[in-house]
């Protein structure tokens, strides 16, 4: 059966209290089983999980971490501040989420937002999308899953893609460990990031700069199971193990 | 635009010698413009990009690693054949290929394969993606782009996804460099790796085990333009420097 991705089209600049999933449901009509992708920036902006720089007080850390990278240090205490710990200072700051994501500048954007404000992920990202598909459940009828996504960079490979931060009516990954192959072999892939593959696609139909479409709906995927267990933890981790052995970072609190 | 996503159901099992395109054209109509994702290891097994076991012969370096990984010394060697230098032996051996992929066990697959033989990545996956977009526009009129995928797993987070390692008729990158946002500010996120998002969510529809679907149809993406720059070269990626910096694995040849 062919699965049909839909771009929500025609969505207002969101702002602080805008009710996204009403926004959403007037553009698209859900259905029971539908996935709707929606950017983190998006999210946050309606929730207002926002920052105004001139809020951000630099302290020391982020002032010495400013002048290595070359940023604003109040941006950088912003990101510091969303960090539970920090793998790279620089040539960017690398950290760790308190909900487990790892990512470049901790999330917090400075595109799409004006006059010297900066987004922040949501801090709850699970609790996020749950609270999103409870809304689309009210406004629309319809029981759909949600995924929040955020765009991160890759190691060994150029080039940015669309990743999972928060998911609700699915779980992150398709457990495959136990099922066989055409030939009976057990399986060598076992695990698969599906939460990801989904926003990876999302992301593209999404687009950035100015035509840029922040949620889009996912039609006709057929339900999986398996585990929300995405983020390795510290010591399962092969490359976040270098990359600390390698820099070193002082820790943050 | 909605974008449909078509598995292309009622494949046979495919072997050496079998005509991909023309098995793959039997059971979906393309148009003009349709992306197809094909999985590599079926590609592989229709070109005969197999090696039996048997005729691996493992050396001394092969017989070191697989004390260390607990596989078969025959498999390894399997696995150096196809790799240009290695970054990790063990837990797994990770190598650089000679196209510029870096893959677990360089993407040797022992699964949904017959009879101690071994499944090898094509050697010059561009040129095989370019080949199968060649042979479909023979036979089915339609002018496509490909894309060969593999499965690979991530920095970060558990569980593997959909990667391109071959594409033909796109740029493997979407390159926003210069645009401006919403607000007319330069964009954070600058290139994006399309291809890899289009694998990801190819991979999610092949599904693994046995009721894998080797080939996908996207319709209805809109053309991008960029470069074909994916993969880091070394002295670029902080990832696989940190990897070599702690494991400092000796050079293959």
């Amino acid at each position: 059966m062919p699965i049909t991705v839909i771009p929500v089209e025609g969505l207002p600049l969101i702002r602080p209290g805008d009710d996204l999933a009403r926004l959403i449901a007037a553009q698209v009509e859900l259905v029971d089983g539908d996935i709707l992708c929606v950017a983190s920036s998006v999210w946050s902006k309606a929730a207002g999980n926002l920052r105004s720089l001139d809020e951000c007080v630099p302290g020391d850390r982020a002032i010495a971490i400013a002048a290595k990278t070359g940023e604003d240090p109040r941006f950088i205490q912003a990101v510091l501040d969303e960090s539970e710990s920090l793998i790279l200072e620089h040539p960017f700051v690398l950290s760790v989420l308190p909900h487990g994501h790892i990512g470049v500048r901790a999330g917090v954007d400075q595109s799409n937002v004006d006059g010297g404000q900066v987004i922040l992920l949501p801090r709850d990202p699970l609790n996020a999308a749950a609270g999103l598909a409870d809304s689309l459940l009210e406004v629309s009828g319809a029981r759909v899953g949600v995924i929040v996504t955020d765009t991160c960079g890759r190691s060994f490979r150029r080039g940015q893609t669309g990743h999972a931060i928060g998911w609700s009516g699915m779980t992150a990954i398709r457990d495959f460990r136990g099922e066989t192959d055409l030939f009976g072999h057990e399986l060598k892939i076992t695990e698969e990031a599906v939460v990801d593959e989904i926003a990876g696609f999302a992301n593209l139909v999404m687009g950035e700069s100015d035509a840029g479409v922040p949620a889009v709906v996912f039609r006709g995927i057929p339900p999986w199971t398996g585990h929300d267990d995405l983020y390795w933890r510290e010591g399962e981790d092969l490359i976040r193990e270098a990359l600390c052995r390698v820099h070193s970072v002082r820790p943050l609190r």
